[in-house]
């Protein structure tokens, strides 16, 4: 039997989402397409084939013929639509951020583990890209030696609108990097330090964090929201013995005009298309099993990601060192 | 409602066949897996969840619960089993090639003409891959002015037994070579020559052959089926403005022991796993449809294939330059 | 005339610098090579047939003939015998750093601008390095845009030996990046913090260092004394519009065993070779005519290089940012 | 003492060696620079510092203040200077070719073993190019097995003039690799077979050879002289084991527009200025102890060069596969 899927979230993100439900993954049918837009909802899933469209989440939620959601709607739903999916006892694939409150990620956690199982997996599809995979490999093959370092480059062509912030690029985009490291060196974060050039005009400035590990690793990243020349994304794993480094990913270059040439992306749709297919089919899986998926993220590295997001903006705005404090992890998330 | 499919042939390529039916396939169902070895057949079956397992492959194409057909067993059955589908009315993605002999690739485009409509999509899936569609994508947007030479490497790791000559590397290995450089080109061969270094030992030697175009065009293509290295095809298409190549597709880099190097593949199956799911997504809409798909090879490119491969080894055998007579292409094929 | 040489030291780098004088340096000659142990000194001698060797650096310096000296002697020795220099009215290109007391460099400045002229070029060779050069000519073509930030990566493949610290990693090794980022950014650093990750036995870990300038920039350098895979060195330029990176250098590329893999040399000297050939060429020049040259350090660049390394020693041990305080440039090196 | 060296010809190529002699080579001194046109001559010499200029080279071949002499007037001289120099007693570094012909080739031969001693060095400075001596070196240490193939690829912007021909792209540009690749396999060329795909313009196009060597090898070269996008030269040593490939030479890649590039140089000047450095270093250690240089090419070299150039250019004229026939290599070149 098929899973049946709503998507809920018609933009960009949800879009794909429901895209990526649509054609590539067996054993699950785009059931529902839902967004606050009615009009928007029922474009795509006409272009989608979806069975219906509809514009109310909690009534989406709720549905019989639904088994399982992927809430893709805008950041503040995130967390009251996964409790949501949890009360109604459904599988979500939320997007990231659980929330860019911690506390609000607390809610959701402790929803979860009253509800005795697991319900959440959270959309850091980084996990699933093949270059983070072979950076992990790696490192759990002994090959690298113990892991001294990470450094992280996430460079956006430019920000969508003016009113971006430097705080925005911790909460908004740091993130995938905060997350998918914690999961390559299997660290938590202890402290978090941040600054910004100064640009000449008025669009955000990249950050650059330093962040220190319980493992005693150093992890730095850049956030470049406005980089002018590309979407690129890079890591380098520095080990005791060696260096793992993410290479960009091209199929040709073109030798013209005394130049040699690849060609950036310009945003993270082609870079991560085949991340997202790996996700959402282990969702998938999940959804017919209750087995939570090995490598996803789940409620507890969407707080820790919170949280270390919520310590970053205070080093930026501070100007100093700030410590990560985070809760025991539950016995629930062990 | 879905397409059922069949995949006749259970060995390496047909069981890649079946997998990705059964997991890269939204839209069809993989109903039988047939292979002369039963038993192969019923542990592919139900390791991929299809309905049926069988051996008789004539009995499988007219089933009526078989709405289309996927050929993977050994060459030889290929335009037999092609044209068996052709007379129940089926769409066939036949594996290349259509056929070792140009003659018998003949018979199935009569069989088709006669028939009236497309039936056989043949499984040059290079023409899917990402390198090659870009390649094409250039010399189309004219970036390139008009093109010169495309050269060509295919390299195997090693041959499956000592009983792999020069000839075969030029029937087997090679036409997916002259396939997508015709197709990349638009162009039809005129002329072959071929060479083969010495080793030093029994295994087979490279194939080093330099084919001519109607349109002007040189063509290289060196197939060295004992690379022992690594997987690896490379290509660069040579216009009169510039030039655009294939890279090698890597995701990360390691720095050890004083080397800075990415992996090889040890075989085509990582390369080309993404060209074989779109050639496969592309069949299936064939079947739903009955439109041909656009960048599909068919019976002709299948026949051209045979010739030129003929050509060639006629052209190693004797030492000489060979024309690659060619009949007129059909209209049916226009 | 050829201008006569001296070089002072004949450890690894003096050697290095001897055999350039004798076998690069056109318009100079190597007239006596010094070095504590006088046999060395003699064997280095005889090796490149120089007119002489000997013991005393005082000596050599005050000798008639004797034009011009480079001392690659000890760091303690690097002040005192430039200020010889400067009392013998005798150009000197001073291996790095000038000293590494910030208050040393002041004596040699003071004594220099007494002088009236300019006598001392520190040998920062890294200015001459066509990396460098390329990336400071972009920037200055302005294709980038203003320069955001600069990452810096210096990774030696062991230190010599177990005593080497953090501090020395600043103090040793980084001035290398502290001085070739403010020539190709043109600015002064104002602040510094530093990190150094765990490691899990008794070597130097790497020290991450972030470092702020007065233009607004942002400068990133990472040294890592025991890197272990290789001598690699990085650099990225990140500008407003765009970044340029310095590519790893080498000729050939081996493709074995299912890898492709470039070599990494095991020290600096093949890296660099080209840089001290120009930077000495320069010297020459500069001893031949009295002129400045153009792009080299002098007696101010050596005391910003000890400046922030200090200030970075103190960030590493009291683990805070750290202003890097620094006397105005004298007017006799504006 | 240094030696004394005349520069014969002041065009591009000459200029180039007397600016080599004059600034990198210590041990020589620019003693004459002598052009057809004296005016080319003087600006030449003085801008170099040469001694002296002259218009008449048998003239400056006789000079008593000469001790050796570079060649780099146009090739119908080559082997007439190069005689004279025999005839004088003085080592000649001759530019290539050594002739065109290769019965003039003989000539300077016969007058060389009849001289008893080495006088000529001819100037196919790849072989002294770092990417070749890597390749050899790797050949040589054994890691690649057998050699099996070699493939290059000679690119060059634009011809000088639209009279360029295909023949002329075998004689003129083709012998850099004949040379090295006979060299690096140290084999001989037993046939040749030539290639021009058609350009809709004027200008040349590319010539595509296949030779065979008495080795069993097989060697590919593509001559594109109006490759239109840079000077490129590729070349991959295939081996039964492995294969290893020149890698392209930048020292910066720069981000910006959505590419990522680095740049191709106008001309030859750049990439081979070291090699051509290293060889003439060669030459002056040759002229200075009568020794032949170990890697350096001889008359022999300059005579199976031309060999092959002239069978390349029937191969190409009449379509055929052309044997490479040549006189029995002479004891005094053993």
């Amino acid at each position: 039997m098929s899973i049946r899927i709503a998507v809920i979230g018609a933009g960009i993100m949800g879009a794909d989402h429901a895209a990526i439900v649509a054609q590539d993954l067996p054993g699950a049918v785009l059931q529902v397409v839902c967004d606050m837009d009615a009009a928007r909802a029922r474009a795509v899933a006409d272009q989608l084939g979806a069975a219906d469209a509809a514009s109310d989440p909690q009534a989406v939620i709720a549905r019989a013929d639904v088994d399982a959601v992927i809430v893709a709607s805008p950041d503040f739903t995130h967390a009251p639509l996964s409790l949501a999916c949890i009360a109604a006892g459904k599988r979500v694939l939320c997007e990231k951020p659980l929330s860019q409150s911690s506390a609000e990620c607390l809610t959701v956690m402790e929803a979860e583990a009253a509800a005795g199982a697991r319900f959440v997996q959270v959309g850091f599809m980084r996990r699933y890209d093949q270059s983070y995979v072979e950076m992990k490999a790696a490192l759990d093959a002994g090959t690298l030696g113990r892991a001294l370092m990470m450094h992280n480059f996430h460079r956006n062509l430019a920000t969508p609108n003016a009113a971006f912030t430097g705080a925005m690029a911790i909460t908004n985009s740091a993130p995938h990097e905060f997350d998918v490291v914690r999961h390559v060196l299997d660290v938590e974060y202890t402290a978090i330090s941040a600054w910004q050039p100064r640009r000449s005009d008025d669009v955000v400035a990249p950050v650059v964090m330093v962040l220190e590990t319980d493992g005693g690793q150093l992890v730095t990243v850049e956030v470049n929201n406005n980089a002018a020349y590309g979407y690129d994304i890079r890591a380098e794993l520095v080990g005791e013995a060696g260096s793992v480094s993410m290479t960009p990913v091209a199929y040709t270059r073109a030798d013209l005009n005394l130049s040699s040439a690849t060609r950036y992306d310009s945003d993270w749709r082609g870079r991560y298309h085949e991340a997202y297919v790996r996700q959402n089919r282990a969702f998938v899986r999940f959804a017919e099993t209750g087995i939570f998926p090995q490598i996803a993220s789940d409620c507890w590295d969407g707080y820790c990601a919170a949280r270390v997001a919520e310590a970053g903006v205070e080093a930026l705005q501070t100007g100093r060192k700030t410590a990560v404090t985070m809760i025991e992890r539950p016995e629930f998330y062990a």
